[in-house]
């Protein structure tokens, strides 16, 4: 069973003095809402294999949902994501209450205009700031060599990444890329939420991406023709119900109007009354 | 003399080894901008008293200074720090240079609504997000156990120690009272831009917190009756040009009305061209 903490104090001092036990071993971070799937299997995969000691964080922090949000009904299950961490191996579990990581609602704002504001944060106001403020304090209390982000929430990565830059955090960001279904939706906790009906009309994103993709390796390198297109085919499928956006961005976010390698597509848009968002990497690679 | 180290990586290197070297030594770190006074020779004492390892940095943070303020201007003397450094028993001095702190510009803003937009941060609109972004940045390199902040810059303290408390920074921030010159002035990096005749007239700030004091252990409880006496004695002064802001507030900063123990009076002012500031805490106790 993976060691589980419950406070900042005691975890702190257990890290403190496993890591600095002479041998300075190495600590990998997984923070993770919880309801653990594939994609933080992934995470956490990869943090074992870099580092001695891995530390999975299951918190879902109030601060990142908006009013109307789910964060009520958001899934947890603590237990089976403790077997899930024995399973995989994990040394050390952090899931906090929120009296313990909030004592007092926090006064500090974090922005980071032109990256925050856009996109999720255009439609969920206020989210990058809680995500800001939580991975600050996770990173804080765990001190870790190497933190696991998937590239799932791509824009949430390029988040931490700046943060980390901009304020030289002692942790290097690890990217993985997002871990799929078969018939290629995201791996998320918010899947559950999809009827059976719903989660068929799911894998179009990934079918959009496809087709985006083909379009490019074709020759199409018009960002609004791409665009257009994934839109097109999305609103065919029965219970999408709204696109928040379709959009194509360079690595680092910044829109672009002639499509090249690497740039990425991202999209949120609602199957049912579930929100859901996933990017693609376009490549000329043939998948 | 103590080990100067220009680069991140180093002093960073040198420090996890020291700390990490089976006796876990506990830093104390005392950040400046040079050009160190008794103020400063206040905390590196404190911080040799309660650290086995006592750290400092020399670096004059370009953002948090405004446009048209003093940042070419303002005084730097490294050789003169380091002999000041060594004498004082510091272990470690950190001065990088601006491309080793800033890359490139941060695009992270840092805001604390209620705290870094009232009294400096009015008047200085970006001072207190510069202030936070280095004051982390250097947190995160050095990575003490305890850090010191003079009280004569009050309200950057209490942003700092607001800053540590919502990211959950493994950090104590440890006030220390300010230093003051025969006469009262408070000793600051900018005293030196005063000629001998404003030089004279900046005591008048002492003395106002004096005659403040006076009138409020004689049972006068009202702010503004006490501001006016303030604000009325410092303009009699020749070379006080212009006033700021005096303020009275509690402890964290918020406007009182009515004075109590514990109180502060906060001023910001110019003396010639010189811009002063400095505060004061309301007691009973007789001086």
């Amino acid at each position: 069973m993976p060691k589980l903490f419950k406070k900042i104090k005691e975890i702190r001092s257990f890290l403190k003095e496993l890591k600095c036990n002479g041998s300075n071993l190495s600590v990998g971070f997984v923070p993770t809402m919880g309801y653990l799937h594939k994609g933080h299997m992934e995470l956490i995969k990869l943090s074992k294999l870099q580092n001695e000691i891995t530390v999975v964080s299951i918190y879902v922090n109030p601060l990142q949902f908006g009013a109307g949000e789910d964060y009520e009904r958001y899934p947890r299950d603590l237990e089976r994501d403790l077997a899930m961490c024995e399973e995989a191996g994990v040394d050390v579990v952090f899931a906090p209450e929120d009296q313990e990581m909030y004592p007092e609602l926090p006064k500090v704002k974090i922005d980071i205009p032109g990256l925050t504001d856009r996109l999720e944060g255009a439609y969920r106001p206020g989210h990058f700031n809680g995500v800001a403020i939580v991975v600050l304090k996770l990173l804080h209390i765990v001190q870790p060599d190497r933190a696991y982000f998937g590239e799932k929430d791509y824009q949430q990565l390029k988040v931490v990444e700046r943060l980390v830059k901009d304020l030289s955090l002692p942790v290097e960001i690890v990217p993985v890329p997002t871990v799929r279904e078969e018939d290629g939706l995201a791996c998320s906790s918010r899947n559950v939420y999809l009827s059976p009906e719903e989660r068929q009309s799911a894998s179009a994103i990934y079918k959009s991406f496809l087709l985006a993709q083909k379009l490019f390796q074709s020759g199409n390198t018009d960002a609004n023709l791409l665009k257009e297109a994934i839109k097109d085919f999305l609103l065919k499928h029965p219970h999408v119900r709204k696109i928040d956006y379709v959009e194509i961005t360079d690595e680092e976010l910044n829109p672009v109007e002639e499509v090249k390698e690497g740039d990425r597509i991202l999209v949120a848009l609602y199957v049912g009354n579930t929100r859901l968002i996933d990017n693609w990497r376009l490549s000329h690679e043939k998948l």
